[in-house]
This record gives structure tokens, C-alpha cells and sequence, in this order.
């Protein structure tokens, strides 16, 4: 199961790290820029083949560091199909070196619309009997405003080839609380949202204790990752907002579990933009910006006694 | 105001309907499918061949009747990049044929990510000093889970570019309810949601008396219909659930105002494949769905007093 995958990979690499592919062209390398414009110009073909070389070069420098990269489709979907181009670049070449690949999509829909997109993302689609697939990543993020029937509708594919999914349980945004704080009942929305992952849970979990059914939380909220952990145990969380966002490494300690387990950080222009704030090359300073933040956050688990290493 | 240009175009086409494009490869006429499976095989290039020719076909059949078509991102997402070339082929070429394209794609996300998918559907984004557009549409549909600050940004290109967007406010689908119709404290979540986008329909409001901002509102839910009309009162209604998913032209009467305006109503499958279950060709049947559409909801809307043409 993808669950235990991630899990071993996690202690294996001693890094429950995952890097946001997230590249704006405004902010790659002047050379990689100047390169790709003096080539094509100012069109989205010169933007497609700066980010795939950037990516890769990411990739490289960082891929025995930690289990997963995330790219971030919406930094691709606006250069139009020329970025489309350059995500399933981001996509394949992770996978081929090993990388466990979280789309982040936050897709979902009705049912039948919501089955294309886990065909698109993590399944595959029949053409006269050959199967294709078309954006293939590891992990999909899906957003539950639709409810019970977007989700069901990737876990048949997750069973089928061994794939996840992130539910958006509590965002890392200023306004996410605006309807997942809104209290029903006793629960707020999003415990509403956790319970709905925790129940897929039980029926679906890997022999490492954990499913491929995971929950976004993010790590500018500290106290609903403390409650929402004891509410989806079996749970890997998702935790964005580390970084850029504001979050440190004792923000994020409230989503691993007692075994020291159970979730993975994002970081993204912490750590493909950290050249900006180096004199290093850009991969350099990428993979010094990993090791740098694995060793804040192992410190960190290891003094809240939750070694898992 | 994008509003005011749909009002007018419902008006002079008596015709508040949107075709939805949402093709399937399976569902494609036989001679279609054939034709580019000979052409290039089992592949992608032979289905984005196919839908290419599928959806010109449709359009050039409809674009005179309707005043709005919404291809449904989904269904080319999953057949990958060339899915996405036949997906932005039926976006510009609507666009050519004077029609308003809806862009079906559900975005939303934290502010700056939310600003890439406002790029890609609805704005522009710039490489080094060139302005680009992506996937360029009229409108596109929102999800609300993230609050403000997800939706926020894409105001700013409807205000520059003349655009708009439906903020899915209560979905078509079975579960729908399970998290927008829960209460909290005297409102549900999705009129919660229906507060949001009244607030900006205050704000942003064209000649026509409706706002660029609109409210996905499914007809399978025609009470809520009711309920929401009265709370936004300036917002345009997507109206989902008409034919496949099981609502007739008396369940969507209440998304419409006493001047039987402020909505439009889908019909996808029960239109483009309206051939398969008539002896016509493919053009021919979605031109006499649309007609028969069209004289369902008029004569509906004029029995309740609300003529409009």
C-alpha cells in the first residue's frame, strides 16, 4: 500500500519532507530564464523548458534527501499547455528517480466528473481497450465541498494501483476558517471533513498503521493539528504552511503521532527559491535548505520524545 | 459587464441555456472515433482529434441558439496534454463563434495559488513583460472550501478582463448535503456560501441588475433553488441537473427572478449525445435537444409569469 511506501520511505531517508514544485518563471535563475527566452522568446515554449531544466535540477539535488515532491498544477495550468508540458515533466522525472509524487489538483466533483479526474491524476482512461494514463502522480489532494460521493470516487483507482489521496481537511490560509471553523452541532466543519477521512480509514490501512487516505491540515493552525490528529490516528497529514507561510518546526509537531510518525511537511519556496537568500547555485542551496529543515524538525520530534528513527 | 453581455445574449436568443461539453471518446459517434483511430491508434492524439471535431461539430450546430457553452475540464484533463490542447480548441473556438464559455474546472486555493488559476482561466500572465492567456474563458466555476481569500483573487482579472465566475454554492450531486446543508446556528453552509457572493454582488453589479459573480445551484435541489434566489438576488444561477441527472424544466423555475431572469440552465449528455437515442446525426439531434430545451423551459417560465423575451 502507498501508506507503508511513504511510511518506509520516511525512516529510510529520516525526513518527513515533502518539496512543493511550485515554480514561477519571474523568480527561476537568471541564466535558466535568459536561456529559454533567448531560444523562444517571451512565449509559454521558452517558460516550459526553463521549469523543466529548473525541476529537474531541483530533483536532483534533492531526491535522496526526502520520500515526495508536490507540484503545485496551478503554477503550470497558467502557462497553458506548454506548462501542462512541463507538470507531467515534473511528474514522470520525480517518479523515475524514486520520488513519491503528490498532485496537488484539489480536484473533485460529481461523481461521474470527479472519476475522470482520478483517471487523469492517478488512474488511467481506456482508448478502444489500450489504457493510458494521463498526468500520472502517486498521491492526489481533493477538496470535500461535494461530499462523500467526489471523494469514493479515487479510491477505487487508490485500491487499484496502489495509489492516495489528500483530503483538504483544515487549509493553511488566512481565511480558512470561514467555513471549515463553522461550527454544526458540536464539530466544526472540518472535524466533519476528518471524520469522513477517518472512516475510509478503517476500511482501508496499510500494515505500517497508516492509510493512503490522508488529510491536509495546515501548520498555521497548531491547535486544530493536536485535535485533528486524535481524530484521524490512521491519517498521514499533509502539513503545508511551513516556511513561506509563517509555520516553524514546533508548529508541525502537534500532527505526528506518539510514534513520531504520520505526517510530511511541505516546504516549497523555502526551498527551491532558497537561492535567493544564498550564494550558492540554485540546487545547492536547495538541498542545503532540506537539510537545514529536516534537521529543525528531527530536532524538534526528538526532544517532544518522538524519535522514529 | 460579462453579466449584462449574458443577459442581453439570454434575451436575444430566448434562450437561458448552456450547452455543457463534456465528451466522453466512448460516446463519440462511431465514424468519429473510427476516423482518428485509424488515423493514429490507440492514443491520445486520436481521441484529441476526435473531440476536436466532435465539439466544432456541436458548437457550429447550437452557437446560434444558446447563449453559453461549458466544456467540462475534467473530461479532457484525464486524456492528458492532448487532452488539454481539444480542451483549450473548444474554449477559443466557442469564443470565435461569439458564444460566452463557461469554464467548468472547480479551482480554488490559498490566495497567491488561486491567482495562477485566475491566470490560466480568466486573466493573463506575464513572461518577461509579454502578456499570455493560458486556457482563456468567460467564466469559470469556483469552490469555496479555502473561504475569501481563495475566491478574492479572482476578482481583480473579472474586474480588468471583463470576466466572471459561479461559486458553487449547493451541487447537483447526491451528497451534496452532507457538508453544505449542515446547519450552523440558523443558516447552512451553503447559504453561508450565498451571504459571500451576495457581498460581492452589492459591490460588483452591471446595468442589467446581475453581477458578474454568480451561484452554481443545482436543479436536483429545488426548494434550496427557491431559498437562494431570495438571498441573491443579483447573482446569475449555473443550474446543473437538468436531463441526465434527473431535473425537468418545473424543478428549475425557482432559480429564476419575476423578470424570469438571473439564470441559465446545463444540459450536457442530454444534448450532445442527444444522437443516441434519435435517427439523426450528432449535429442535427443536439440542434433539436436544444430546441425542444429551449420551448420546455420557456413555456415553464411563462406559465409562472415569468416571460422574460
Amino acid at each position: 500500500m502507498l501508506s507503508d511506501q511513504l511510511i518506509k520511505s520516511i525512516i529510510e531517508k529520516k525526513s518527513p519532507i515533502v518539496v512543493g514544485l511550485d515554480p514561477r518563471f519571474d523568480n527561476l535563475p537568471l541564466s535558466i530564464k535568459e536561456k529559454y527566452l533567448d531560444l523562444h522568446g517571451n512565449t509559454f515554449k521558452a517558460v516550459s523548458g526553463a521549469l523543466i531544466e529548473f525541476n529537474r535540477g531541483i530533483i536532483d539535488a534533492i531526491y535522496d534527501l526526502v520520500p515526495a515532491v508536490k507540484p503545485q498544477v496551478a503554477f503550470y495550468e497558467q502557462y497553458g499547455i506548454e506548462g501542462m508540458i512541463a507538470y507531467k515533466d515534473a511528474c514522470d522525472y520525480a517518479r523515475s528517480k524514486g520520488l513519491i509524487v503528490v498532485a496537488d489538483v484539489k480536484r473533485g466533483d460529481i461523481g461521474s466528473t470527479s472519476k475522470a479526474y482520478s483517471n487523469a491524476h492517478l488512474g488511467r482512461v481506456s482508448i478502444n481497450g489500450t489504457k493510458l494514463s494521463a498526468f500520472e502522480a502517486d498521491f492526489a489532494t481533493i477538496n470535500p465541498y461535494l461530499g462523500n460521493d467526489c471523494m469514493s470516487e479515487f479510491i477505487e483507482d487508490i485500491k487499484e494501483y496502489e495509489k492516495g489521496m489528500f483530503v483538504l481537511v483544515k487549509t493553511s490560509n488566512k481565511t480558512s476558517g470561514q467555513l471549515q471553523d463553522l461550527k454544526s452541532g458540536d464539530d466544526t466543519i472540518y472535524e466533519k471533513v476528518a471524520d469522513i477521512v477517518n472512516a475510509w480509514n478503517d476500511e482501508l490501512c496499510g500494515e505500517s498503521g497508516y492509510s493512503p487516505i490522508g488529510a491536509v491540515v495546515g501548520a498555521t493552525y497548531p491547535e486544530e493539528l493536536e485535535i485533528l490528529r486524535k481524530r484521524m490516528p490512521k491519517a498521514i497529514f499533509l502539513v503545508p504552511g511551513y516556511g513561506a507561510q509563517g509555520g516553524g518546526a514546533k508548529d508541525v509537531l502537534g500532527a505526528f503521532n506518539k510514534d513520531g510518525l504520520g505526517a510530511i511537511v511541505n516546504n516549497s519556496r523555502g526551498i527551491i527559491f532558497a537561492f535567493e537568500k544564498s550564494t550558492l547555485g540554485y540546487k545547492e542551496a536547495a538541498r542545503e535548505a532540506v537539510l537545514k529543515m529536516q534537521q529543525d524538525i528531527n530536532e524538534a520530534l526528538e526532544a517532544d520524545q518522538k524519535k522514529y528513527w
